[in-house]
Formats: structure tokens, sequence, C-alpha cells
């Protein structure tokens, strides 16, 4: 944000329910992520990744899909987004009756095959089949470009090869494009080659899902939105992790980035005391501090009592 | 980073020995202290603010001061800083052995007045009659501007004051000023703003102390350097919390910013992998789960082994 005129808005696509909770070893009840997602929509959110349409026996936590589709309120205006990796995955997104689809297609060879066992052009092929069937059905469609940053298993990710990724999930039908820095690997000189590589192919919005597994995530953010990003996903509380470094964190917070976002101007229509509230709700059933920081520092402006005058001296 | 050209380099200035032990309740030995400061000499720091020369028993955690300047490694080309508020403590310092002073001014009313009992006006003054007599003592004198991005008493800070204290100080005698945000609330912006308005009144060389309080310090520290900041404060491990919230985490880690640093192609002279050893040993002194993310998460490029592969699907 540090030069430029920085754009007036941004979305915030909350991510909690489906990558927050999916990488979390705790199972939560169907019937707590309905109340996740309540929460959130009265925080004011109206974009929701509520979950993800793939094999239960791979990801038990996500094995309750259609129920959770089925009790999410649907009266608020607010755009459910599934998570689907192959056709079958399609099927029930649409039987569910998700608002959109958000496919992800991963941009290294070994990645993409050991998370869903095709190879990148098998991927390609297949977001075009997916994507011309769920728009037949109605549906808003996301190429989510995986490992876009960088890739555990093969390092450093081309920039190149993101940007054929995007212009063929562009010509094969995509709605938007969102660039994954899955690992949380990234740093914002990385966001703006992949701003400029992807520029020059196409003209969608760009979404970008950031995890801030080594403390870049907010950083990159804000980066994204003073490049023209659309989108920014997040998740309340900063739930998450990442399947390959067990300790780490997950996703960039919502109220966090909330709060960054608000401090520079930018509109995203959400309120930062009910998302520190979704997040704490979360939280509890997670029975985990949460990564993120808001609701352990508070908010600023804020009202700090006499009480908690300072009292060691020598602070900078 | 997103625009220009960045700065080849940057200082670190380590600031765990200080400000990071200050703000933990655990008491840590000065056989520790001077074993963290090895630590971090070995990782390449030349520059580091060991201990604060306050009252002991306002800060129960530096009552040691003379005793970790006695005992820190004098052959290996580090300057030591020492922060002080008063002419008592510059006293100590001097006869204490550092080669540089860190003197406070706090740019708001309130928090000057907790902090050190003064005014700003009284310190101003302070800062006058401390520069003096360090610069004829040999030591290189810091300005540091507390609560430059915020006050937890009286609630935003104007940037004009910030500036008019930088000019004064600068006037009086300081070799670098350095900006503060002691609670950890500035954004990006604000960096910009700050950096705007402190260049008008002066060329100095400009430090910025960044805490991660609610997750915008990497963010900050970036645009810095992106901003021509000579020198980052940062504490390995990211320890020190915040006085003003109890739950809160501290400055920015090293080995974190570090990563982000050479990810961006900004040189600035350590070894990560000796920081997150650095980090290691002060977390098992104070017992503590570390804020800093780069030890948990890995480095990148790294070695994943085959055995970490990603068995759940659909990531993003």
């Amino acid at each position: 944000m540090a030069s430029g005129t920085p754009p007036s808005a941004v979305e915030i696509v909350e991510v909690g329910p489906r990558d927050g909770l999916q990488n979390e070893s705790t199972l939560v009840s169907t019937a707590a992520k309905i109340a996740y997602i309540e929460a959130l929509v009265d925080a004011g959110v109206r974009r929701v990744e509520a979950t993800s349409f793939v094999h239960p026996k791979r990801v038990p936590q996500m094995a309750d899909a259609e129920q959770v589709m089925a009790g999410v309120p649907r009266d608020r205006g607010v755009s459910y987004i599934g998570l689907v990796v192959n056709e079958r995955g399609l099927d029930r997104a649409l039987a569910a009756g998700v608002d959109e689809a958000n496919v992800v297609v991963v941009a290294s060879e070994t990645f993409c095959q050991r998370n869903q066992g095709m190879s990148i052009a098998e991927a390609v092929d297949s977001f075009g089949t997916i994507s011309r069937r769920a728009r037949d059905g109605g549906l808003r469609v996301t190429a989510t470009i995986g490992a876009s940053f960088g890739c555990p298993f093969e390092g450093e990710v081309p920039v190149a090869t993101v940007a054929s990724l995007a212009r063929r999930c562009a010509e094969a039908g995509a709605d938007e494009i969102a660039l994954a820095d899955t690992i949380g690997v990234g740093v914002p000189a990385d966001v703006a080659a992949l701003v400029d590589a992807v520029r020059a192919v196409t003209d969608l919005p760009l979404r970008f899902h950031f995890h801030n597994t080594r403390n870049t995530g907010y950083a990159n953010a804000l980066t994204a939105v003073s490049l023209g990003a659309a989108a920014l996903d997040s998740s309340a509380g900063g739930i998450g992790g990442c399947p390959f470094a067990p300790a780490a964190t997950g996703n960039i917070a919502t109220e966090d980035l909330a709060y960054a976002l608000r401090r520079s101007g930018v509109h995203f229509g959400l309120d930062l005391g009910k998302l520190v509230g979704a997040a704490a709700l979360i939280g509890k059933e997670l029975d985990m501090t949460l990564p993120a920081l808001l609701g352990r520092a508070g908010d600023f402006p804020g009202a700090l009592s006499a009480e908690r005058a300072y009292a060691s001296g020598a602070a900078s």
C-alpha cells in the first residue's frame, strides 16, 4: 500500500469452514460448522467457501458436505462455494445447491498427482469439462491454481507455468482465477511477479489465497490489494494449519486482514467485533489457541482502561 | 516491495535480549542471556540491543545490565546498544561499556509520563543532554520515538507530532532516528506517511521497530525497506509480547523477517538456520512456544521427504 492509490474495496472470501476446518485434526460437528457459518454471515460475510466435495475417506473433515449445505442460511444473499477436484465432486456440489464451484488445478506435476491423482494436463482437461458442466448448472466457476508460489515437493514453481495455467483455465471458461500460496512461502515480490504475468494473459478477476505459514501472508495480501486483486481468501481465527508442516499456522485470519484493510482505507464490508466472535466460536469447538491476533490484542483505537497502565518503564 | 526497485540491503538490529526479554514474565539468568547473544553473533548479527539501563525495580528482567555487558563477546565486531531513558541510565551505560545508546522519547504525553515520568518537552530536553554526554563518551546515539504509530492511552498519534520530535532529536544530536510501533497497530500506509513526514525534516538514517501484535509487523517491515529504511529491529524467536495486551505476541521475529528479506532479494548478512537455533535456545529458557513461524514451518525451498506426502486431497 506504500505507493500509488490503494483500491477502495476488496471482497473477502471466507474459507475457514473449508480450508480451515479441513486442515484441523479435530472433527467438528455439522451443527457447529453451521453455527460458525451463521456467525460469519452475521459479521457481513457474503461469500463463503462452505465445504469440499472430495472423497470422505481422503478428507473426513468434509464428509458432511451435503448436510452443511442443507443447513446454511439461504435467505441472506450469501454465495456459497464448494471446492471440487473432479466430476464426481461436481455432481455432488450441484445436487447440494452450491452457488459456485472452486476447481483446483495444481501448478506442479508431483503435487497435482498427489493431490488429485492427475497430471497437470489431465487436470486442465478436467477443469474444462467441470467448468462447462458447472456453468450449465448455473454456477460461477473459479480456477484455483494451487502451489502458485512454490511446491513442497518440487520447490520453486515458474511464474510462466502459473500464467500458462491461468490462460488455459480462462480459455476453458473460468469466471475468476485464484492464485494460491498453498504452503505459505511467497513474499510481496512474488505477488507482484504473478500479477504481472497473469494480467498479461487474462482480464478475469484475480483472487488470492494466502497462508501465513512463514509470517508473510498479510504482507502478501496487502500487496495483492494494492495491485488490484478483486478478492482475498481468509479464515476467521486463522484456523487451518499446513499439511506439510504439522506445527505451522494456517490461512491468514479474516479479522486480522480486516484490521489491516480498515486502517489502510480499503472497504470490505465486515464487522470486526463480530468476526472476532465468530473466530472465538470455532476456536472453542477446536479447543485451540487461535493463530489470529486481533482477538488477543484488542482493536485500535480502543478503550484501554487506566488500570492497564504501563508499569515497567522503557518501552519501545 | 511491489513497486520500484527494492533497496539491496538493510541492517537487522537484534533486540531480543532487550525488548524481547524485558516483556517476558520469566526471568532469564545472566548466563542464558549471554548464551543467547553469543548464538545471535554466531548467526551473523553485528548490532545487538543487549540490555536496558533502567531502574531494576521497574524492570527486574534487566537488573543484570552490567553483568550482561561484562559477559558478551567483544572481539567479533559487534556494536552493543543499551537502552537509556535518563542520565542515571546513561551513566550506567557508559560505565558498562556499550557502543551505542538508544534513548527513548515517547510521542504521546500520557504514555511519556507513564513510561519515564516526564512530559514530552522534558523528554526532548533530556534527550539533548543525554545525547551530548553520550557522544562525548564516544557512543553512537539513536533517538527512538516510542508510540509513533499510536498510543494505548490517547489513541491516534499525529504524524506531525512524530515528525516534530524527529526534527528536534536530529537537531539535538541524534545519529539515527528510530520510529517504534510500540503497541503494534500500524499498517504499511502508516509507514509510508511517517517516512514522508520524517524525511521532510531530517536526512538521518531511519530505523524501524515493529511489533507483530495485530499481524501487520512484517508487512510494515517490508514496506519500510522498500522506502529506504536503513535498519529494522527484530527479536530472534519473536519473543517479547506487549505490556498492554497480555496474550499478544511481541517484536517481529528475526528469522521470519530474514526469510522474507532473502526471498525479496534484500541482503542482510545473517544465517537463517543459525537464527532459528538461537531462537530455539531462548525459547527453551523461556519454556514457551515461540511466535516465530520459520522454525515450525521449515525453510523453503527445503527438502520435504517423500514420507511427508500429502494424503488428504483438495489442497489450496
